[in-house]
């Protein structure tokens, strides 16, 4: 299946500002993109957790490597979430996320925010102290959006 | 489903050096883990592709960018290649992956370093002849892997 060229078009218009290469050749493409990106993310999430929550041992160097990846990837799920993208394969993704477009885009924004300032310069400073305070606000940020946008 | 302890501690010790934050609970979710990387990387590898074949427009910036994400993310999958991992989730994964663990680790490295020393410098040099030198190899880097290691 392709998506006519209109559609494509109105990726590139939506409501996330996309660049030139974000576009996906079919909504199947773009589910399983944001799909991969998002355990990437929350997989190296979870490590960070586990040491926050003392199920893993704490190692700085791990916990500050594995920050970034999440810092990284955080930017990446967005521009999967374009018109059209509602279905086409198996997806957790609610209909709100096309209905209430600032109000994700303001969530995701605020993800991005918290890894940015609070998760990442945690991790990175060799305190688990500052990890753990840290942790429960990113979490928080990850839940704000699943709450609203993604079927149990 | 879980891994019995003795498990656990042969993925801790596998041939690839593993952090001590890169343990799976569940063989499926080391699959699934490998197969979202993989996925990413795919993504961003073929906007660069795209843009070095002429199939999109060339965008420095843009292939700056997506290289970065390539170069990152071409680290992770291996991890998730621990014993116990060739079944639990449909998987194209072949046996031969841990049945010659030092070819396979050889191919690995092999496009982490075609990546991090071709096309990672080329793509940030915002010359587009350069991606263009630095595609085809790193192509044929994940090439040599997907036909030993990978169902058709």
């Amino acid at each position: 299946m392709n998506l006519p060229a209109t559609l494509l078009l109105a990726v590139s218009a939506a409501a996330f500002t996309l660049p030139a290469s974000a576009q996906f050749a079919k909504p199947e493409d773009a589910i399983k993109f944001r799909q991969s990106a998002l355990t990437v993310m929350g997989t190296y999430f979870s490590r960070l957790g586990a040491m926050a929550n003392g199920k893993a041992p704490y190692d700085a160097a791990a916990a500050a490597a594995d920050a970034e990846v999440v810092a990284m990837v955080s930017h990446l799920p967005w521009q999967a979430f374009g018109p059209g993208t509602d279905k086409g394969r198996e997806t957790a993704a609610r209909p709100e996320i096309w209905q209430e477009q600032a109000k994700f885009k303001d969530r995701a924004e605020k993800m991005q925010a918290t890894v940015a300032e609070k998760l990442l310069p945690a991790a990175k400073s060799g305190s688990l102290e500052q990890l753990k305070a840290a942790f429960g606000p990113t979490a928080q940020s990850c839940k704000a959006c699943h709450d609203d946008f993604r079927r149990k």
